[in-house]
């Protein structure tokens, strides 16, 4: 099972609603099971580097089937996966990713956010994330 | 001027309207003013070499605000711009990519469609280019 | 649906089977649905240079849904998709690979063949691709 | 003297059953002495991220002919290689890949296992290079 379009572009929708309340400008992306772009919305004014960012961080997600900043607390100097940002012709390992999971508990994809703060991305990848539901 | 998330967003929604009437499976991009990614959509079981490809006619219409197709007539063994497909980081300059015009005429931004015949690719790419109206 | 390893493994040796036969050593590569590396081999002297084709061969028949050779007729100088090679990291458009199919005929993964004649590494990815059976 | 393919082949196949007894899921990737990849099997429902890394670790491992852990304590901040990690591509430097000899102790080849935690990863890639044995 895979992401559907519409259900991506459903998680798009409330990330974006979501940074207009925080008030911050966001890239968004959506990967489906195979870490595969599906939907991708860039706010008016968000920074350029950004953009790079918030894909790689929804297919990290899904890589690892893990959010990113899990990732990244054990990719620190001395932890076990010390640098593993150098595969997959690069990882982004700081919180904004999240897999997403329909209601069977099953990885149906990744988002991922960036353009602010780690919390705040962290925050409006929960709220894409938290808006998919299982097409019947 | 470059194109707005909500005008990118409605390019797509036109876009995929038009391949929905033509039965065609399309990945759907819409590169900014700055050939950057804005709006990207992939319907439900499109092909997967299609997303990368659609993003390059996007990014390749804008790079020399032209059609890509008008671009590949140049690059034919012979002509003026053999291989330039090679700069950039590749670009693609068969039928699909057009560039973004607002009601002046000024290029804000481009559209690239992959995902059946080049000249599917190329109607839903109208539609989508098409669909674009200045925000006031 | 996905090609599971088991299944994948067969069409490898298969295709070393026939490799054997015609007495050419070969890169074999098979991916999933994905278009992901799930088994391969390289056979005792094959050329160095055919390693990244066998996988690239296998990428393509996947991500198009087709026999990498009909894709390169349609990307000759003219035709229709001139220069698609240029996409997805570099695509291979001529023969010996091939789409893997379940008895459904659906796509479950592909396979690339390279090492000889563009004639041999497609009878050699046939017979990789005609030994994959499903699962039961 | 490089490894052959049926001792690359007999190494992932005794990878396989170690990790079937973990009960882990990986990616096995085994490459020659001129690091070039030989044989690869990536187990149902594997990491999608852990295929490159296992590349990577196999790849690592042959390049500076010792466990790439040994390499990860010697490219941490202030050690003496800070960075190796950059070169060649992206090395990984953290334990899952191994030098594989031959019974004169040279160097034949590497093999490298990505999928799990890395003293499973470690675990598994040891019990691949111990299966290979000098053909003759």
């Amino acid at each position: 099972m895979s992401i559907l379009l519409e259900q991506a572009q459903s998680a798009v929708r409330a990330a974006q609603q979501k940074a207009l309340e925080l008030g911050v400008k966001m890239n968004i992306a959506v990967v489906d099971a195979g870490a595969n772009l599906t939907a991708f919305a860039r706010m008016d004014g968000a920074w350029l580097g950004s953009l790079d960012i918030s894909i790689r961080k929804a297919k990290t997600a899904r890589f690892f089937d893990m959010p990113t900043g899990e990732l990244g607390k054990l990719s620190q100097p001395g932890g076990p996966l010390y640098h593993i940002e150098h595969s997959n012709g690069g990882l982004i390992t700081f919180p904004g990713g999240l897999p997403i999971l329909d209601s069977n508990g099953r990885v149906i994809g990744a988002i991922g956010v960036s353009g602010s703060s780690v919390e705040d991305d962290h925050a409006v990848a929960q709220a894409g994330a938290g808006a998919v539901r299982d097409v019947h």
